[in-house]
């Protein structure tokens, strides 16, 4: 049996089946499978202190880092992240079921084994106007789609509680296939987390550890969310040594391309659970086994007849990578030179060009020197609150309080509707002057512009629709267009990761420039019309008080 | 969603999935679910020290038992295993695929969840005719049956190490159905185990603790083992301390039903563990979640959205059952009545009576006082040793040496064939008079008989025919035969179990009258004709060497 294989790797295995540190271990791989943990004759040798499976990010999304599949495989290979579990949410609003098989079909371009859920919960609401709806009939051919694992975060919480037959046609469709239904379960405990336990199976919203602790009770997989926007970890790490860690699992869900270039993906999250304390197999298992068991995935372990997916460390404390395997192929992203152009559509923003007054609410009293306005208050985070302001009246228009920092903002359809405009204001964003302007704009994904002066929203607007999508600042002052086009379904680039990363930090720069307050607000401004998280939200369709889930006027009375 | 429920539940859980105690813990079922982990209004109130899901049999034949799958269910529910995974294999061997589908129709009068694995190996090997072959296209045909979850045991290693195509084409096609492929790997150890390891996922015949520990770190599911044959568990539960618990569970494999009404199923191992030093919730996990996770089983559990399938228990460490609940139906085989007959068949044991002579050797010199053979020497356990002795020559045909206890032993093919007898000797049986027959005799199931004359031989073989099968003694001093009918495929009986207990007590008492040597001699008995165990064995077609793998004349020289 002992017979010749193309690869032999020698170093310390971790093996997440006994939960050992097998020492002075060897892999012995042939044709892309590891058919020995032995010695073999082979024509490659290859050492490192530690030898683990490629590490699994359990729910993530491909779209918040704003690169395409490839360019992420690119960016996380090399760290020893040889799989994602993604789901195209953002996509999928744009673009639809289309949209989402062009996405899968990109997969073939990357050596990241990029498995999908299928987004459950498209579109977020009746209320705005998405580019794409996923009824049960879509999301059950999607689920037969190659690759798919999983029905996608299950959002409408409310709809599984009440027997809702549209949410639950899409468990159930998911379930007949065997596979997994991840669930969402922001602050859901009690009564209903009992409940949406029946039918759902992940959560990876959990922000303090009591919830967690509940929700692993229940019999739920808590996945330990570290992200860019969310980064719960720390508070969520004592739950590996108060439960039986087998059915805890790591994800990012958004990691921007900064956070991306900068600390890396799921790995930054394995590097962080062991400075956190825990133990450096358990960490590994957090992010190969639990998840592999999870979706049912081959991988995510070292043993014989598994495909060859290594990482070779110089330290494992650390995750220090020296080298990489996917199915045997030594460092498959290193010069594999550029992808193919991305199979996703790049022609995803059709509003017709706006002038200033087209952005802008009429007075109420074009004679009353100002007017009172229900305005979206930026708080800070994903959150909002509910305020009023008094704006001035200017050209029979309302305008911005620059001083109040309560500033104009619009949602422009941008999918090929009826390009309706919404109209209304937001407070504390911070610009003193200019505008910032965003074709990412969850979960709709309309075109989102907030600015001192109309003429500057306009202006930033009209640009982003000429860029086909992306995040843009405009400087009045030096009549300076700042901008990263995101052509990809609006969302997405395909240049390559320090391209985008170095785009995006200069939106930002240019956008603090202008006085934006918060690090960061470029992606706030991102959520500002995401119709489903309190208090305030713009959409296209107008001012939502979420908590009502109704429409309310801008101007008061 | 504090909706009545019908049952509710309430006790200290133990919770398999966080690997804890759930301390005044209540579970709320409703229509044979498990609806929420927490107090509600019930229809009915039960209350328990412990409340622990039932327990499953990673690996078993019911047919060991020698009872209908009715009848175990009977058997082994009221002591907390509410589900098996079974092999039938012997039933396979009798009566191929119609037999295997016939026992999966009997799990429907039983509520015991009974799941499947297909027979792998049958017949054993092509020495000995049995009464049905399964190859790959019956494999792949029964794969695709309701309640089948794994490919069972493969035993041909030689055959997978070789890249056999019969076997390979069978483990391809429970893999390509995302169904487990148990292994059958005694003694596998080295370059052998890490070949197998690529194919074969769990197995159940370590032996010693070292050859466990290899095989659990080559990621195989290890199953620790306490059958009636074979009892592994206190070898080997130090494998539990040394790796992480998670891929090891517990399975009786052969279960004898004088031991199943003794001490239960595989809940008499979840004890023995415990009182081995097992962590009490790692000893339900290694009989629960564990194996529901290696077939993929959506019980074992107790969380929302599981089938209630509860054990009621007035202590943990002693596994004391008061009640079970299946479904949410409590204590469903007490007063259930008799099962409906079984579907499997009842008249498998076809050869033409015979006579004293067909049963004896013809002397190679009639003249000679003596003969030289070559003698199965039943050295106790499953094996068997080669041995050379001299018979003496009477009427013609070689006689019992009843001094030296050497005796006359044959094999009469049953299953419709050419009826063909393969004669030989068997050394250790101790009877000093009368004969011994069963037709459990693994794998083929011929009928099998040794006796101090082939008179008593010919007496005890033409009444296990006339009875359909069974195991039975003659006494020919009383001129009495002492019998158990097992008619169900010749292996099994349909009647409640205390009544084959006492069935084959009585059988086995009679032996020992008769001088059977050792405890257990029946069960012996059965294991003399398999072909595939070391050394000697004697097939309906005559005497196998099973190092040669060939067969060699009894008479020597």
């Amino acid at each position: 049996m002992s017979e010749r294989v193309d690869t032999l790797v020698r170093g310390t295995v971790v093996n997440v089946h006994t939960g050992n540190l097998d020492e002075d271990g060897a892999v012995a791989i042939d044709d892309g499978e590891v058919v020995a943990l032995a010695e073999r004759p082979a024509d490659r040798e290859l050492e490192a202190a530690y030898v683990a499976p490629g590490l699994i990010d359990a729910h993530m999304h491909v779209e918040s880092s704003m690169v395409t599949l490839p360019r992420y495989g690119a960016a996380v290979v090399p760290r020893g992240v040889t799989s994602v579990v993604t789901d195209p949410h953002e996509i999928a609003n744009v673009l639809g079921e289309a949209g989402v098989r062009a996405h899968l079909a990109d997969a073939a371009h990357t050596p990241l084994k990029a498995r999908f859920t299928v987004p459950s919960s498209v579109p977020a609401t009746d209320l705005q106007d998405a580019g794409a709806a996923l009824g049960p009939e879509a999301v059950a051919r999607l689920l037969d789609a190659e690759g798919v694992v999983a029905l996608g975060e299950v959002m409408n919480i409310p709809g599984v509680l009440a027997g809702e037959e549209s949410v639950h046609a899409k468990i159930r469709a998911a379930k007949e296939r065997g596979l997994t239904v991840d669930g969402h379960l922001p602050r859901v405990r009690g009564d209903d987390l009992q409940e949406a336990a029946r039918y759902l199976e992940t959560d990876h919203e959990s922000i303090t550890l009591e919830e967690a602790r509940e929700k692993a009770d229940a019999g739920l997989r808590v996945y330990l969310r570290e992200g860019s926007s969310s980064r719960n970890l720390a508070d969520l790490v004592g739950l590996v040594d108060a439960v039986d860690p087998r059915r805890l699992s790591l994800c990012t869900d958004d990691r921007d391309v900064v956070d991306l270039v900068a600390a890396g993906g799921v790995d930054h999250a394995v590097r962080k659970a062991i400075e956190l304390g825990v133990d450096p197999v358990v960490a590994v298992q957090l992010a190969t086994l639990n998840t592999a068991e999870a979706y049912g995935l081959p991988f995510g372990r070292i043993a014989p007849g598994a495909p060859a997916d290594l990482v070779l460390l110089s330290d494992l404390e650390s995750w220090s990578v020296e080298h990489v395997l996917v199915d045997g192929e030594l460092d498959p992203t290193a010069g594999a030179g550029e992808p193919p152009a991305t199979e996703v559509a790049t022609d995803t923003v059709a509003f017709d060009p706006v002038e200033p007054a087209d952005l802008a609410i009429e007075a109420p009293d074009p004679s009353a020197d100002t007017a009172t306005v229900r305005v979206v208050d930026a708080v800070g985070g994903l959150q909002t609150g509910r305020m009023e302001a008094e704006v001035p009246v200017e050209g029979g228009r309302l305008a911005a309080d620059l001083e109040g920092d309560v500033l104009p903002l619009a949602v422009i359809e941008r999918h090929g509707g009826d390009g309706g405009i919404g109209r209304g204001f937001v407070h504390a964003l911070g610009l003193d002057r200019g505008a910032v302007a965003s074709t990412v704009a969850h979960d709709a994904h309309n075109l989102v512009v907030a600015g001192a002066d109309h003429a500057s929203m306009a202006r930033v607007a009209n640009h982003l629709r000429e860029a086909g999508g992306g995040v843009a600042a405009y400087d009045p002052e030096a009549d300076e267009l700042t901008s990263l086009a995101l052509p990809v379904a609006g969302l997405m680039s395909d240049r390559p990761l320090r391209e985008v990363r170095d785009g995006f930090e200069a939106v930002e720069a240019a956008a603090r420039d202008l006085g934006m307050a918060h690090e960061g607000g470029i992606m706030e401004l991102s959520f500002l019309s995401l119709e489903v998280i309190p208090e305030y939200r713009l959409t296209n369709n107008g001012l939502v008080d979420v908590e009502a889930f109704d429409f309310v006027d801008v101007v008061v009375g």
